[in-house]
């Protein structure tokens, strides 16, 4: 049995990967399968608007974009696609990613892209992972009830830590107060 | 036939409906049935938890949020749901947005919300029919080919700016130049 | 019945009174007796050191300052006093009060100063109301009930501004989905 | 004779602890009893608002709250306690801590937040004492003591400092000027 | 004799077209032909990469796009052209412009963007006529001598405004002061 | 007896003139003879140079340049003088005044310009009195005196605003609470 | 044969070169002949102008200049030459380049300086080659054939990037998933 | 024959010293002697007072100070001063010197600070050196001498700064470009 990628995860430069692969991580933990490409606006405009115009065809059901700087891959792929898509600010050397984040949340009416933190590129698979969790059928009741288990997990952790630092910070000397 | 809202689109105070209401419009041009409602994440925390909580049962699909400021409501409904939340940053009166940007878009790893531009709450609209489109289904196809058509309604708009501005700006005086 | 003022609200110029009254307003809605005063840092460095030097033995339990720009009333009053000073960063014509902000909030280690939001004197007044609900007494216990009575009122009037707006945007035309 | 905690100093996760035991170090410096807990808005959100709703009741008098990024934790447990809440913007590893600021000040009218610095944790400690000292009872009046010796101590210390900088720096070779 | 564009000006939207103007009209000034057009790069990305693919051939020697927002438009025609594509970040409702010049400006290394100021059209118009001076033969060299006539007339207006504000604040009382 | 200027007020524009006039009205209350004029960086630079390299001879002792956007005219000019020049950031349509503040204060190591406050005009001029005050003389000694007067009647104008604040707060009505 | 230099590369001191050699490096791989020298606006502004000055005369077509912090120099040169100025901000040690990039870009109406990305010297570089390449003759169409030729490169790099991508993300467990 | 300090150097902490010494260092290399000192603004409010109301009778002519974060010191010590205080905003951990910049330069009208750049402590020691240059008297002339003489230094050193430049870069291959 073939298994198709469902969400497709691109990105400006194979530099971008370290940040980018938390996405993909993240789409394997629920058992999603995905593509990864390099997709570069500024150095294959003509590659990108293929993969968008035929991304829904070839069965993405979302695409995730990573780019950095003047970052146009996933606004440009949002107005080639009906697909939702997802933006990760990928930080650079310099202001911290603030060009990053406003040049793919600050999008005019019309074609909107779904924007995650800067460097969240877990968010953005974990987003990913929420849209096809909306739908109905099967799958999606699959990934809904993985996805409220896994926030059970994340509230297990903190329980945990929780556990860990009221331990930790018991050994503290504080002594003498009365309300 | 009852037709039951499948997106929610919430908001922290009544003051944010002038701003918000272009969601609402988007979805009905697209004929996805809303609900419409004030949950403030710091004046009604209760009523915010149990809406998120029972968000994916009462039938909702997507949550659209918008807040201003510290604006918490987005990321606080993202973690009491496994719903694709969409925030919208509502600008205040200072600080042109940016506050309401950064506390909506910066969420931790593991609660992702779907961020869009400060004040587009249309894109939050269009967003959430892109989701919607991204299933499976008559209803999810009904969409993608109605977001198709829109974008090509966008083109066909710029089209005619693009002829009119031509048009507009060929009395200018523009002499004398050979290459 | 003497009623001695137990928070002084005092600001570098009386041109912010029209943003600093807020914080008078909602101590008056808490029955909370105070003085308002211009107090100076930069034209009356020496009356600023006084008021902040006597304030506790005048019976203030909180000074509330704001000021705008390079804002330094507040971190200079909270260096002259034990009491708690909450200061409100006032904005100027440019900047938006973002150097009022970081000119109150970012005190170095040993003095801080309970900064709140940009112009956000209401709030200023009602953490007065919870620092003194906060303590032993009567009068604390009195405005713990309030300050709980008040936050009710808050729920309250979000549910009705709810109640509102779904009965005003029930009128959309929004047709034909099915999930 | 039991020691119940006055102060309670949660945080978001346990990697904020590096930069909130200050807060706890400052209050142990005050013989201040403290709890300590991970409470996190986004993974725990119902232990959130358990926290606060029961906070006054176990005898806290402060709530001390540490988050980064989209910060919701203080100024959502402000929403749930009459207690005055600290907040303290823990710096993430872009922007600077500027998002967790906003985040944590631009709290909307109706529930303020006593926001200090970005990292500010050893401030929010001191801001607890002062609240704690402006109370009535003998207790306060220790704490409005032992705040006052603190502050004679800061001055001590920056005197001594002085005294060596002026040994240090007369070294310097300076010659030749008559005014 | 036919006078064939040398210059295109494009926009994302006529209503950047008030900002834009200014553009066109600093190349009338120099009697430098110019095409004006709308072309949007997220409504119409396959005009966009159109365009810019046939700009040299069609006569173009330099392309100006203004756009706002998260402005894609001149970033992604300097990927599809090799003539020098110069950007003009157009201020929105929010955020000052900063989104557009960050968007504009922050071009990864391999496709530049002459990025002018916000809101600077005029500049990118005389930018283009100052490269299309730097050529080889008549035409350039008659708009070389035009730009030093320019110049020289942006002197003589400082010159006459300098003239003006001196008899002007001639007439200010100032007394007394002797050196 | 002819009454030279010592101060030179010097802007981009004579646009900037509303701004920068304010400094010559300080000035005129201290009874410094100044001059004024328009002495563009970018239009006159030649001018520029002149006018910084002639300053000092031709008297002036002090220069305040005001400029916005790229300001270029404070730096250059202190390049060219020995003088302290004074740099007024002028506010912008856009991005309030932070370009023109960076522009000025951020002066390499080695060619100081003393900044003031975006729009701070005013206190230009009163920095070039404080300046002019500080040396030796009866000339000096009279601005001293003058501007420890004026520090007076800032003071006294901030006591008198005091005094009226203080009786209009009086109403307000603020009843019930015990300390 | 002598080849004189048509591009010069100016910076404000040598410290600049390791950003400001990438430009170079560039114009190197188009075969155009270039001039590096030290041009501070704030230290040597008279050669600075003169270098303006006599720029066109000299044979130069370009000039590109790097500048950090209050960053002259390129809108200095580029009032006193009608050849088209780069400006590259030089990033400090502090404010992330934001200081340069916008003393650089904000130039007022009637001087333009084509600014690039924050330390983006090789794209300074590459938009000279642009500008060169836009004329006409013979060494403009062997511009524009080799920078055809480097944007197919940068496709072809891309292409193999993301071939190399998706060998290595292959590798990932992703299973289970059916749409 | 004592020599007395003529410019204070003050700072809120020792901290400051590696920033601030760049400011003695200025001043020793034009012979003019300081006297350095810790006085902090909120550490010691009333030493603070005494050494501004003093400074200029103990023969002081200016005052050097430099903070970080809510920077209080310039503003307040300008504020119990007639003498010119030039301000150092000195850069934290965080925020890289904003919050420093903001807090200093942008004081209210009627009380200046003459600001520098972000650690810009060496050119707050030669804007002393220009002050007290441009007053009269054999000393004045003495340091307008030496400070044109340095600025010949400077331009001596970045000539020789370009010769080595141009040295070092012409070994670079550049061929074949024949305009």
């Amino acid at each position: 049995m073939a298994i198709e990628p469902v969400v497709g995860i691109v990105m400006g430069s194979d530099s971008d990967w370290p940040v980018m692969q938390a996405a993909a991580q993240a789409l394997a933990e629920f058992d999603v399968p995905v593509e990864v490409d390099v997709v570069s606006a500024h150095r294959q405009p003509e590659k990108m608007i293929a993969y968008g115009r035929t991304a829904a065809d070839r069965g993405l059901r979302v695409v995730i974009a990573g780019a950095g700087g003047a970052a146009h891959l996933p606004g440009m792929l949002a107005s080639v696609t009906t697909l939702p898509v997802i933006g990760v600010p990928v930080p650079l050397a310099h202001l911290d990613g603030l060009d990053s984040l406003l040049s793919i949340v600050q999008m005019p009416a019309g074609v909107p892209v779904a924007t995650v933190s800067v460097g969240g590129a877990r968010n953005a698979g974990l987003l990913a992972v929420r849209i096809l969790a909306s739908g109905t059928g099967t799958e999606a009741e699959r990934l809904r009830t993985a996805m409220a288990a896994f926030q059970d997990g994340l509230r297990a952790q903190a329980d945990a830590k929780g556990e860990r630092l009221r331990g930790r910070s018991g050994d503290r000397p504080a002594t003498g107060f009365t309300a």
